[in-house]
């Protein structure tokens, strides 16, 4: 068990992970609670819900004296963020995690950032969102049995994955371990093409004529769901694993001209092959 | 107000759709409720569970004086049905109705059966189903604010039309009416192209290794949730309706394939300028 009690918790970025974090935070009973906003603005609902103990927009006035940082920017944020955070003095035993959803770019920009100053830095990526950002989106439970995925490296003390795993498991997630490439193989195949599967979708029903969804029943909202996600968020996550997503897009790509093929030919004999095997393979999953 | 306890109804075929019908049908007070289904089989689960007030495996000994009569059975197989329906002595007012996922077959099938016979029949369309097919899966509730397709052509009784619009209206559907071909090609877009994009989906998901998905959070569930539908009555939906479906089918492969084109160019702007398009998109529809 994670000793929350004895925990200074600093949490740079209040959007929806960031939020849902000093929700739990204040459950779990953490000594103290710190939040770090680019803005005053961000900051200000902060403290009408007073989520934290201190609010600020000074890097390493909040990161001073912290047990545990979390990194809950855009992961393009993150390398400049971690620069000012080991600027504070911190605490021998301190450890950086993030909540980035890509980790090769991470540990090579924030990772390394805090392993050539001393400070134990542990990748991490809960699988947990939401279409809609921000604090406003935030809750308790949000982490509830979501998947974390943890990335240590060669580079990556075994004390700070412990302390970082723990700490996950008692916001209720399941945590696994795996290298930060083969993760962001793993999330270009079950997060980030289906994210550019429902774009594509979206675009193909919605564009002859938009008003026509609303004769349709739970297929189209569900298969285009999280194509409503923010762009600019997705735009940059997409960029980030721009090589892992792109043989997984190429099958996509593959498999939608071999069933254009298969419709065209009206080969109902390998069209049913097809949908076997799509059934099959999803009940691996999901009952 | 459709004058429920004035009316014997058949339904044929108690699966997910019929079996739902019948238990609307008991709750609302039809007069009279029958089932016909091909197997002995199937009639014995009705009969346990007291859906109707009788239950034959003769089509004829069913349609026998009702005054609705509903067509549940695969899309295929509705002509050779109506063929035997139409034999059967039917009061003056007696109206033959479907719940085919595709139209214009219908309307050239079962439709034309019923005219020649001079037997009123209206298309219909209820937009309300489930991956889990069967009468297990059939409930109450199942058509409440589902949109309902009407497609009534020239040759349709007017009265007939007004009878079938006020059931399904009574049943809590949302009905509209539009051309038979224009019905197909509205499907293809809102229901049969978004599951072939989760079948899609699927295979490049889960294709290079099922157990990945296990950390998976909602979008890969729910992007890839009706590739789980049941592969033999979907081979038969896509093939009734290819001809509306390959220009939809089209659009998504060009569509992928401008992602592809898109993230292998890292054209990060571009990729902005589809995700708000389909944000947009899908916000006509989707809160």
């Amino acid at each position: 068990m994670f000793p929350f009690s004895d925990t200074t918790l600093a949490v740079f970025g209040p959007g929806l992970l960031g939020g849902s974090l000093l929700l739990e935070a204040k459950a779990h009973g953490v000594k103290e609670v710190r939040v770090w906003a680019r803005s005053e603005k961000s900051l200000e609902k902060v403290r009408e819900r007073r989520l934290a103990d201190s609010a600020s927009t000074d890097v390493r006035e909040t990161a001073q004296g912290a047990d545990l940082l979390i990194l809950a920017v855009p992961v393009g944020a993150m390398a400049a963020l971690a620069g000012e955070i080991v600027r504070a003095a911190l605490p021998a035993n301190a450890v950086v995690t993030d909540v980035g959803s890509v980790k090769a770019a991470v540990l090579a920009g924030a990772g390394e950032v805090c392993r050539r100053a001393g400070v134990a830095f542990v990748g991490s990526h809960p699988m947990a969102g939401a279409e809609t950002p921000g604090l406003d989106a935030a809750k308790s439970g949000l982490f509830r049995n979501a998947a974390c995925l943890l990335t240590p490296d060669a580079s990556t003390d075994h004390a700070a994955l412990e302390k970082v795993d723990a700490f996950w498991q008692a916001l209720g997630c399941r945590t696994s371990r795996l290298g930060a490439s083969h993760h962001d193989e793993v999330v270009a195949r079950i997060s980030h093409l289906p994210h550019l599967s429902a774009v594509a979708a979206t675009l193909a029903s919605f564009r002859p004529d938009a008003s026509m969804a609303q004769f349709a029943a739970g297929g189209l909202r569900d298969t285009t769901r999280v194509a409503s996600g923010l762009p600019s968020m997705w735009r940059e996550i997409l960029m980030e694993n721009r090589t892992a997503i792109l043989p997984a897009l190429k099958d996509l790509h593959r498999v939608t001209g071999e069933l254009l093929e298969i419709l065209t030919e009206a080969d109902d004999d390998h069209l049913l092959v097809y949908l076997e095997e799509a059934r099959r393979l999803r009940a691996t999953r999901y009952a």
